[in-house]
């Protein structure tokens, strides 16, 4: 009777289980070349469907996703990729806001990505809310995309650079990668960008206090965001600050100088100047040829950073070895034995 | 014939492939108790034979050095471990004879190992010539070892850090390990050690220009050295720079802020100052009990290293690896292939 009752439903379409999403319709299989050919002729629903094929954690839609990949492939690379970090409060989505539309009039297309390893955990911080980049989101020259969710920043970041790839061959040719500063979450953009751009705040003790190891080192441009009203003169000591902290480091092997600048976002003061900039770093590095061989160097890290938390991965989830790690490692907390003869010893597990 | 004469020659006892060391005794088998024993009881000419035993890439050499490691390790952990950095020229080896001199007078007992990656190269750049610490080599409170040589800085660093146990098994309770700014190898050291000294020269531009990336932010102590005659003046302008760079890294988990000093080893000027850092150092990360954390901290990194060191040239040693990754590196140099694809082939490769 009850699943007479359920078929009853079903027929008039209102299985409470399916509208409560338990029960899910079998997909049609996806036409994986009709969907890569919509991709490269420009069609942003359908790079949408591709990001979330690249996204999904089912193997058959993995399978499918290396192969859009690998269709989009020929067609991708043709675009600068822009990473962008600074602390909550900097501005960030404002700034992306008003950089982004600024490039749309000069005619680019621009594709917002984000990479953000605490999206697991608050379902999607950055760029969650579309709504705070209005005028960019409703932009038919821009493509918003909020953060992939993962369960590790290693999975995060492959989406985000499949997600580039299928952006680009879209006709995207201005990628915008944001990132808050969470745990490693810049230097995984970092690899993944031609041009990192870090945004600061003036005043509020951050302009040397929030030096973090390596995150100036990374920057390509450090623009003191807010210079306006009051904030105008202390962005400008600011600017000054920073300019010399970055003559503390050894010059780059892109030849370029990073610079430091002041904007509104707010008040879209300063945008055009830092697109300006963005521009001689890319004649620059593509006339000394830096531009190419980072992208190759990237693209051999992403390689074997890949195969490596494979193999780690693979190691630790094998039982001998969660069962002996936590003992060897209280005997090595009270000097019983060495790290090297511990590792030795769950090394000799994992091959038995 | 031959033969015969190859014997008469023998019984003479002068078998000349013997003398040309092409022909090798039986050892005896190495009473590793014995030797643990003599260790403990301060033996110089026992802890030489230890760390030997240590560096050997002999399987049945490796597995008595595990057992030495074993029996000496509760009598190890008793000390300070100090690493010293510096560019060649920069006075390291002038600035230990000084410095583990004036410690000796304090009635310290110092052993001096160097992690050197050029080593394997050069068959032992650093410390390799004794001679360069006459006074100290010569000092009966003073062990001086030269640089392991390996066939990578993994390799080295793992004979460091064993050597580091037997040596404070022995007694020694400052334990200096010497690097030079070659690859990684000063993370290895401050990886191993409780106190990290950045020896820099005045002038020369060395002042800002050589701050590199992450050292400067390692450095418990910058000592500028050879601050003597018309190089006091420029030596007390390079320390007020250091001092002004060091206030753009955020504070340290140790709660340690790092201080700069000149010194002038040469004239034995300014040691004292030196040695009175470090021991603030250690005693207020001892009260704060840092110093405890850190150094359970440093083990299971070398743990977990171990491990993945091992888990990749396992991988990379693959026949089937080898022969496809350099395919696959030229179909992603040429973007025919995404890195998690070509990643994900190599990985299938290994399994089978």
């Amino acid at each position: 009777m009850e699943s007479n009752k359920e078929h009853k439903k079903v027929i008039k379409g209102i299985n409470p289980a399916f509208a409560k999403g338990t029960i899910k319709k079998e997909k049609p299989s996806l036409d994986v070349m009709l969907l890569a050919q919509e991709i490269i002729a420009g069609n942003h629903t359908a790079l949408s469907k591709g990001i979330t094929l690249v996204e999904s954690t089912v193997v058959k839609h993995q399978e499918q996703a290396q192969l859009l990949i690998e269709k989009c492939l020929p067609h991708a690379n043709q675009s600068i990729r822009i990473g962008i970090t600074g602390v909550p409060g900097v501005g960030k989505s404002t700034f992306i806001e008003s950089f982004g539309s600024y490039l749309t009039t000069l005619g680019k297309k621009v594709a917002v990505l984000a990479v953000d390893p605490s999206s697991s955990l608050s379902h999607g911080s950055i760029l969650g809310d579309k709504t705070r980049m209005d005028t960019l989101s409703q932009n038919k020259n821009a493509f918003i995309r909020p953060s992939a969710s993962g369960d590790s920043l290693g999975g995060v970041a492959r989406k985000t650079r499949e997600a580039i790839i299928l952006c680009e061959a879209a006709g995207f040719d201005t990628i915008i990668i944001e990132t808050v500063g969470v745990g490693q979450s810049e230097t995984v953009v970092h690899s993944m960008v031609d041009f990192f751009l870090l945004l600061k705040l003036a005043g509020a003790g951050d302009e040397l206090q929030g030096i973090k190891r390596g995150i100036i080192e990374m920057a390509d441009a450090i623009v003191i965001n807010k210079a306006d009203g009051e904030n105008e003169k202390p962005a400008r000591l600011a600017k000054a600050a920073f300019a010399k902290a970055l003559h503390l480091y050894p010059p780059k092997d892109s030849q370029w100088t990073p610079k430091v600048r002041t904007c509104s976002a707010l008040k879209h003061k300063g945008i055009s100047e830092i697109w300006e900039l963005i521009v001689s770093y890319k004649d620059l590095t593509q006339e000394n040829r830096y531009f190419t061989r980072k992208r190759h160097e990237q693209n051999t890290y992403w390689l074997l950073q890949t195969i490596e938390n494979s193999l780690k991965e693979n190691f630790y989830r094998d039982p001998h070895v969660k069962k002996r790690l936590p003992i060897l490692l209280e005997q090595l907390s009270k000097n019983r034995i060495s790290p090297f003869s511990a590792a030795r010893e769950l090394l000799s597990l994992k091959k038995e």
